[in-house]
């Protein structure tokens, strides 16, 4: 039961988007693919690993005849995505995004966007350290989870569409209020990224000494502070919330470690290390 | 011009004794290998997979007649035997240990053992999440640092005789003040080990609901908390200044993150997200 699109639109052509438009093409959802961006030279990559079909740098232009748009750029450039494709879009069209926050992108199209709401907030939680249309993979989304956070006056028809669409990519869909979505990735991802940037800064305060005692734990747990800073940034920008509340939760944490350690507390480390263990394969549903 | 033993004694036989056991027998190292541990369920195990030759309950006895001991028990538990070591072992054995922290054992054989010493400090940086003799890898130690960590009133021939050991089971020597060693473990290993227990804690809190957003970063980043709890507890303990100082300094770090944050501060993320990149680029020697 997947629908076809005449012309989809993606906005952002980096991993996330030029993999999306690998597989809208490989898997026939959509007839042409039109990739936009600021940057013409990143869009001259994704055309040329056949990620999209037509090239544009103005959003409204391109969205006029487009029956779905996916805006695939950094969460502090949905909004005004947002703004320029109200009014400009077919009636008909569906509409999402692939932020990793969804509250602020959810609440300003509820804000601003005529009722019921065409736009679905998506977040697909895929990729990688990996940037750039040239890492582009039609099986990224393969066996991954997919948030969607509807809206409570959502068009049902825009709700099911998106949801198929990523189905059809290889994502399992899940549905999650855009608050405890953002309170949920603020926990597993924002918190752990910021922690893996400053593990990494506090080591290197040491300079080349600290090299013979970097282990395989310090790189696995610092790899994901390879990410792209500006995406990072905006991310932080867009769930400040969230992420202070868990920023607020992790200084409690590590001091109560602290205690444990300045009082000499045998048990209480033992059973902190026992409750990290047993957390990690819970949240990790072993 | 490896040194040959007649009768190596190895105390403790997990992943770290048990596969020093096997590289000292297929390397020729040692004519006979004695295994000494608390339980003999793992010094059976440590047997039927060639990492032992024989096996004894008491290190006392065990090491009577050896030319080689090597501590592979919990720090805690070293300076417990280097009592038990001092007044049994032959006049020309060598020892050395393994042990994660090193100030306060070399301290403790600084302030109990004859001068010079003929125990020297080592840490080698090998092992994984893995334990027990079960996983015992002739090959564990290819490729690795050892750090030592020679008193000032160091026995010569025994530091040139644990450096050839290390370097003849594939290891790299770097030597080290003990406190500078402690300090940089504690950045590159031991405030990471807590960091991870305490995010797969905070993730934890949310039950099943945390699952979908799960992705491969938090997975790698907390793979380090599946360590054993007891290990960790000791190495708390027996570097408590350092650690208390990674985490006041771990501490700082998040809270001028999160002010950054609160203060909607584009440019001072985006520095620190810079930073954290090039900071792990530096500590991995990239």
């Amino acid at each position: 039961m997947n629908r076809r699109y005449n012309i989809a639109v993606i906005m952002g052509v980096g991993l996330l988007g030029g993999s999306l438009g690998l597989a809208l093409k490989a898997r026939r959802i959509a007839g042409l693919v039109r990739g936009v961006g600021r940057r013409k030279e990143s869009l001259d990559i994704a055309k040329s690993v056949g990620a999209i079909d037509e090239i544009s740098l103005d959003l409204k232009a391109a969205a006029k005849d487009a029956d779905l748009v996916v805006l695939c750029t950094p969460a502090a450039l949905v909004t005004q995505a947002l703004d320029d494709l109200r009014d400009t879009i077919p009636a008909a069209a569906i509409v999402t995004d692939v932020a990793s926050t969804k509250a602020m992108i959810c609440a300003h199209a509820e804000d601003t966007w005529p009722r019921p709401l065409r736009f679905v907030g998506s977040h697909p939680m895929a990729g990688s350290e990996k940037f750039g249309p040239e890492h582009s993979d039609v099986h990224l989304y393969d066996g991954s989870y997919t948030i969607m956070t509807p809206a409570q006056d959502q068009d049902a028809t825009a709700y099911h569409a998106v949801k198929a669409l990523w189905e059809a990519v290889g994502s399992k869909v899940v549905e999650l209020p855009a608050a405890l979505h953002d309170t949920l990735v603020a926990r597993s991802s924002h918190l752990p990224h910021i922690t893996a940037a400053c593990l990494a800064e506090l080591a290197a305060q040491f300079g080349d000494d600290i090299r013979p005692v970097i282990g395989n734990g310090f790189r696995d747990l610092t790899r994901i502070a390879a990410g792209r800073p500006e995406i990072w940034r905006d991310i932080c920008l867009t769930n400040r919330e969230a992420i202070v509340e868990s920023l607020d939760a992790m200084g409690e944490r590590l001091a109560a470690v602290r205690e444990f350690i300045a009082r000499n507390d045998a048990a209480g480390l033992e059973r902190f290390f026992e409750s990290g263990c047993e957390a990690r394969r819970k949240a990790l549903g072993k």
